[in-house]
């Protein structure tokens, strides 16, 4: 539960910045106040991203984390906090992918994806909430995608991973809001447009037709600023030109 | 799709402003600079909100409509948009209830319940989208319920018809956002604070127990304000101690 | 429930025999020793179909009803438990749809259709359930489709009436489950091999991909058949062939 | 797809025996005609079980398998093949759970149910495809449960395991209906009746207020009978008195 004037109050922490909206996220929190934590498994990568938002006054750090890792995890929260404060918002934005034949799915592979995209978002959304709900307020988001309610074939293990964060979300949301901490799964359904997808061709999908990552990023902060008596627990976003999934 | 800096263009028409959200999506809207018109059945209970809007340098005008009759929702986009410019945002807000056995229902309550929650959303929402496919623009936003997803044991009539609004809402998307039409889904999982509810004596919930107008109306006005690269379809809202029913 | 030598016991009352699995279903429910109501619109076309029961030895018997009208469907249940004796399965078969832009959707025939697919579900099924509940036993199936927990564009009108009567068979299981009655939801995803689909050409889909109808009857009858203690709500059916759709 | 007449052809592998269906699945198979390929960590336990098939004149016969080792399964169904011939009806009963607050949730228990009740699906699923779409033929089913479709307050790692199961099921059959195989996934809503739920006093529930294990493995094999051109995907199921919770 934000303070009515929309001034900041409280670290940000964004753990998975390397594609997705990441980068947007860390600048539309940064924009608003917040002090922002930048979590990676390559934290040098985010050096330049860190001196962006310091450049226009912004407060950031970046930190060398994987999220799968529990006890890196814990080592994260603790020195984000007494480095910026208190996070009064996190975000798990993390995962992997791939689309093969189920007879082609390897074990050791499914296990990967599923680490990153659903083990992972449990880890941080609990070490998350334990100062969160001994702080009475907070917000976790966590990032979903096309395979979060649906399985197409090829997508077998991309779907595990993100049907179970939805199930962690959404149990971490039936327990926790009662005790103040808002629980969010934001649905991405598209492509999301930065440098990778560029590169992959997909800009040729027309006019507004990838996810503009500072509207999403603009999502996400206006689902952090929902007053308590109205918090959205699910958000499915897609560009205007995507078909449906669901 | 809005312009980028949240100047309103285009008017707003709200169907059903007795109870809910209405009043509070009313002055939002006013207050972000749309001329908005209020469709009722009962339109003398506008004019102090009408006076309310006007005299903070609003604008807005008030209509008697019978959204369940095509004739009469066709008569009201006709002149709401002579009197206050082409409809840009349309908010379906209508609809009834009740919470008796299966046994009990009676075929006529049926389906009035159902003309007031679905029937009238189809012609709102076909009339509102007929000038916005012409001019490739706008948003039309519906209300939903806890009756939405889930029809629990008494509630037939209600669900019939929110469930029945969602998939016109569902149709409605996958067919008009191409077409640069903006459709979502707001489903509204509690009590919203407003006279009615507190008469009934739901103030009891505890703090910010009760939907808070204002914040519903912020989302929807968000929801409005998005990007058209990054549309939600469905968002669902309820009060932090409210048990989740999804 | 039953009698687990599956020696039939009451009748069945099969509401929409005009298409759709409607004529199997009476096969095999009288197969299966139960005597048949059949009741359509136009019960002449139905005179073959108890020719055929009564020659293979079977009992059935045709009403003339309209199911969206009350009295009708109250005469009709008085009439066959008269003539057939407490109906102890009950199917609601009957529909209608159409497919057009929402933009061309006219308020009649989106009216019309909900009457057919949710109106006469809710009204056939309630005075199922009157005589079920006072009995503590019997068994409602409901006829879902395509259209049932998914909306595309053009199907508003179809969409709106499956939600609507979905919501109707979930409120009633919901209520009517603990006082002995099974209500399901069957969601028939393709299109069913019959007369009307081949001479539409819809033959041409390749071998076994229209859903037999007598396959069709038989998972009817084996929900129908199951122990109380493992009722089934919702069965979804479709050819191996068809994609899915959800 | 079976034979009309049901006599069986082809093997049918039982993964996860110790507690749920497993028996009664082992019972019903064998009775029909096949013979059972029965897989445990312990097999020693389920001697008896191929004792009482064997004494019965069925076929079965037990093997030691850790269904969440690649290599185990691989080896499972190549013994059982040998063995038995051909597996024609593959079904995924194991899995695992807790139940704490998210607050409590340690990444290695987090891990271990999602090893039985996710990986291993992918794992036996994938090693009974393989064969399957080789032949064009066979069923595969996944036990689903409370948590496959909702995830409650303290059933986080529950529920990413089963929404995890789900999603492989949903993309298996996708992919290996069209190469006629059949993939259902089977949600059980309630208490199973079996010696553990009864020495844990889940028989005071009332009368046939736990699911029988005999009725399930009906619903189970009538689901393998199902012509191809009538497939379930999805079967919920539930005592008449366990309330909903879908």
């Amino acid at each position: 539960m934000p303070s009515s004037d929309e001034s900041a109050t409280g670290a940000a922490v964004i753990v998975g910045v390397g594609s997705g909206p990441g980068r947007a996220l860390a600048l539309r929190f940064a924009g608003a106040g917040h002090a922002v934590a930048l979590a990676a498994r390559a934290p040098d990568k985010l050096a330049p991203l860190v001196a962006e938002i310091e450049a226009a006054g912004g407060s950031a750090r970046s930190y060398q984390a994987d999220a799968t890792e529990e006890q890196a995890v814990e080592d994260l929260f603790a020195r984000a906090e007494a480095d910026l404060g208190p996070p009064e918002l996190v975000v798990y934005n993390a995962g992997g992918r791939n689309n093969k034949s189920i007879l082609d799915v390897e074990a050791a592979e499914f296990e990967m994806i599923w680490r990153s995209s659903c083990l992972g978002g449990m880890i941080v959304g609990r070490e998350a909430a334990k100062g969160m709900v001994a702080r009475g307020q907070g917000t976790i988001l966590f990032t979903g995608g096309r395979s979060s309610r649906r399985a197409l074939a090829g997508w077998a293990a991309f779907a595990a991973g993100k049907f179970g964060l939805r199930a962690v979300a959404q149990a971490m949301a039936h327990e926790l809001s009662p005790k103040g901490v808002h629980v969010a799964h934001m649905i991405i359904e598209g492509g999301i447009d930065n440098e990778r997808t560029r590169e992959l061709g997909n800009d040729k999908v027309g006019p507004d037709g990838l996810l503009a990552t500072e509207a999403l990023a603009e999502v996400y902060y206006q689902t952090y600023l929902q007053h308590r008596s109205c918090w959205a627990f699910e958000v499915d976003l897609r560009p205007w030109s995507e078909p449906f999934t669901t």
